[in-house]
C-alpha cells in the first residue's frame, strides 16, 4: 500500500551522524566521530547498588505508570540544586522530566513552532537539534560563532530584520560541535537582545559540569527576570545517556504545554531511571564524582592537543580553544574539499563528523570536521590524529 | 515575556484521566480510575536478579548511548515470537523499539497526519491516544462500536464519504474503554474495508496477552497482506509501565520515517530496560508468567462481577462483556446525568472515568463511565461498587 506521508516528514533524512555510527561502532575504526560519554566514566557499582536497593525497597514505585511531570523527590531536589548550586530557575519557573534532554528541544520546539517559523541556532550547531527544529517544519536561521561565542552583531542584526522568531537554540558551554564557550559579556548580550525582542532562549547545557580548564560562567538563565530563558539540562553526560534522563527548567506557561504535550509522547520517563538519579545525587559523593569526570576528560584532551600539536599544526589544520566538553572543532587548511578528507579518513578507518552535518542551512558548505576526545582511547586518539595528520 | 503558542497546542487540554488520577493517588480514594497494572502482577524478583547481572556483566552496554531502532537482541528475538506465536509480522516489515506504545502512536501521527488529514477511530476510544493525533491537528471522525466491534457499516461509509483519511485506530482486544473485543469476521472485514480504500489501520494491542475466558482471535496484523496494517505492542501490561518500552512491527517506509522522528523526540529507548525486557522474555518463563497474571485479572474481573451483578444491575445500571483487559465500561440508565453521577461518586470517594473522556468528538455527550479493576484490591471492587449502587 502506498503511504502518504506529512509534510513535516516528506523530506526529513536520518541524522548524518548516526550513519557514520555504524562505522564508528565496528572496532576496527577509530570512533572520533561519537558523542558518547568516556567507558570508564560510568558510575555501574553505585547505580547497580542503588538500582538493587529501589527494588527490594520500593519495587511496585519503580515499574508502576508514574506522573508526567516527573518523579517528584527528583524534581524537588534538582530544583533546589540548580538553583543553590547555579542560581538556575525562580519565580514563575517549573521543572519537568523528560527522556533525555533531545526530549526538551522537541517539546519545545511542537509547543512553540507553526510551520515556517524562524528558528534562530549557532552555526554550526547540535545536528540533533537542527533535525528535531526541522521534523517540525521551523526555518533555521545561524548565526556565526566568534570565538567568545555567537556573534551577537548578526544575532541583533537578524533579531531586527525577522518576524516569527521562535526562540534562539544556544548550547554555552563547550558548545557541540564547536567546543567554544559563550562569554559571560556575550550571555548578558544574548539575553538582552533576546528579551528586549520578545524572543525565548533556549539554553542547553548538557556540558556544563565538565569543565577542566578555567573558571565556570554563570548560566545565562541565572539573567532571566523575564521569564525568557528555558534551560535545558541533562543526565546524560554525568551519569547515563543510556537511561536517558534529562530535565527543562523555565517558564510555567510552557512547560505546562510541554506536560501536555508529553502525555501523548511517551506518558512519562521511566521512573526508575528517574529513581536512580536522585539517589545518586543524594546518596552518593556527587560532586567528587563530577571532579572524577572531569579528571579523566581533562587527561584525555591533553592527549588529543598534543597529538594535534605534534601532526595536525604542521599540515596547516587549525582547532578552536575548548575547556571542557567533549569536542574538538578542527578547520582544515584553504583548498582542501573536506567531503574528501573525511572521506579519506573513513577509509584509513578514522571516523570524524564533517563540519557540513551541523550547518543550520543543510546547502552550505564547510571546511571543518568535528573530533570526539571522550570516547577514543589514548592510544586510539595518538594514532587517529596521526592518521588524519597524514592525509 | 509573552508567549506564542503554535497552533497544535494552543486548544490542547491536559487528559481528563490525568486530573483524576490526582484523587485516585489519595489513599481515601478507591482507585476504579487508573489504568495501572495490579501491583502483585509486578515480576519484580526477576527483574532486580536480571537487572543486577546486566550491570554486573555489560554496564557500559547497559548505560551508554544505543541505536535508535532499538535493542538488537530484543528486536530479533520480538521478530521472531510475534510471527511465530501470533502470525504478526512479514516480510516488508520493520520493528521498532519505542519508549511505550505511547510513543508508536506518536511517531506513526507525526509521520502521517498534516494538519486537518482525518484519523478514524472507535468511538469512544483511548484517550491518551485521542490526545496524541489531536496534538498533531489530526481531525477526528468516531465509529461507533458494537457488540462484537466497530460498527463496519459506518466504517464503510465513512470511507467511501472522506479524502485525506490517514489510518484508522483500533484496539482489537478488549479496548480501553469499553472493554470489547473485535470479532473474527469484523477484523476481516475492518481489512477488506481499509486496505481496498488504502488506509492504514493502526492496531494497539495492549492487552491481548490479558485473555481469561474464550479463544484467542487473530490479530488484523496477521491478515496483512498489502503493507496495511502497523501492529502496535507494549510490555507496559505485562512487564512493567514505569520502564516504558513498547513495539511497532508494520510496513518498513514508515518504520524508517519513524526512526527519524524517534531521533529528534529521545535518540532511543531507555537501553538498560530494553535488555530487561529482552532478558525477561528469554531467559523466565514467559508463558508461565502471563498465565499467572491473566489468573490475578481473572479473579479480579469476577469479583468486580458479582459486585456489578448484586449492586449495579438491579439500578439498571449495565456494563459491556468483557473478557479480559483491565476496564469494565458501565451505562447509566435514561435520564440519570453521568457528570453529576460521576461528580457524586467523587464525593464518596470512588474515582470513576467520565466516558466523555473518551469520545473523539468532545463535545459530544456520554451515559457511560469506566471502572478499571486491576488497581483496587477485591475489598476496594466490592465496597466501590456498593457506593456507585448506591448513587
Amino acid at each position: 500500500m502506498e503511504l502518504n506521508f506529512s509534510k513535516r516528514v516528506r523530506n526529513l533524512k536520518p541524522s548524518a551522524i548516526r550513519e557514520i555510527f555504524k562505522y564508528a561502532e565496528m572496532p576496527e575504526y577509530i570512533p572520533f566521530s561519537a558523542g558518547n560519554p568516556a567507558a570508564e566514566a560510568f558510575p555501574a557499582e553505585e547505580i547497580g547498588r542503588i538500582s538493587a536497593e529501589i527494588l527490594r525497597d520500593s519495587p511496585v514505585a519503580a515499574l508502576q505508570y508514574s506522573t508526567t511531570e516527573g518523579y517528584r523527590p527528583l524534581r524537588e531536589y534538582l530544583k533546589e540544586y540548580m538553583r543553590e548550586k547555579y542560581g538556575v530557575g525562580g519565580n514563575g519557573d517549573s521543572l519537568l522530566i523528560t527522556s533525555g534532554a533531545q526530549q526538551t528541544v522537541d517539546l519545545v520546539t511542537k509547543a512553540l513552532v507553526d510551520p515556517g517559523d524562524i528558528v534562530l541556532c549557532e552555526d554550526p550547531s547540535f545536528i540533533g537539534s537542527l533535525n528535531s527544529f526541522r521534523s517540525f517544519e521551523a526555518v533555521l536561521l545561524g548565526i556565526p560563532m566568534d570565538e567568545d561565542g555567537v556573534n551577537t552583531e548578526r544575532l541583533e542584526s537578524v533579531l531586527r530584520e525577522n518576524k516569527n522568531i521562535k526562540y534562539f537554540y544556544t548550547i554555552p558551554n563547550f558548545q557541540n560541535p564547536s567546543g567554544i564557550t559563550m562569554s559571560a559579556e556575550k550571555r548578558k548580550k544574548v539575553y538582552e537582545l533576546c528579551s528586549a525582542a520578545g524572543v525565548l532562549i533556549l539554553e542547553d547545557n548538557p556540558y556544563g559540569d565538565l569543565r577542566f580548564r578555567g573558571e565556570d560562567i554563570p548560566a545565562i538563565k541565572t539573567l532571566d527576570t523575564a521569564g525568557a530563558v528555558m534551560y535545558v539540562g541533562s543526565f546524560s553526560k554525568v551519569v547515563s545517556p543510556g537511561i536517558r534522563v534529562g530535565y527543562a527548567i523555565g517558564p510555567e506557561a510552557l512547560i505546562h504545554k510541554m506536560v501536555v504535550c508529553k502525555q501523548g509522547e511517551d506518558v512519562h520517563t521511566n521512573i526508575w531511571a528517574q529513581m536512580i538519579c536522585h539517589r545518586f545525587m543524594t546518596e552518593c559523593d556527587y560532586e567528587a564524582h563530577l571532579e572524577r569526570l572531569r579528571g579523566i576528560y581533562k587527561h584525555k584532551a591533553e592527549v588529543l592537543e598534543e597529538a594535534m600539536r605534534q601532526y595536525l599544526a604542521p599540515k596547516g589544520i587549525s582547532w578552536s580553544k575548548f575547556d571542557g566538553g567533549l569536542f574538538a572543532w578542527c578547520k582544515l587548511p584553504e583548498g582542501v574539499d573536506m567531503s574528501d578528507y573525511v572521506q579519506q579518513a573513513l577509509e584509513h578507518k578514522v571516523c570524524v563528523v564533517p563540519g557540513s552535518a551541523f550547518m543550520p542551512n543543510e546547502n552550505e558548505v564547510s571546511d571543518c570536521f568535528r573530533v570526539n576526545f571522550s570516547t577514543p582511547t589514548d592510544g586510539q586518539l595518538r594514532r587517529g590524529i596521526e592518521i588524519l595528520g597524514s592525509i
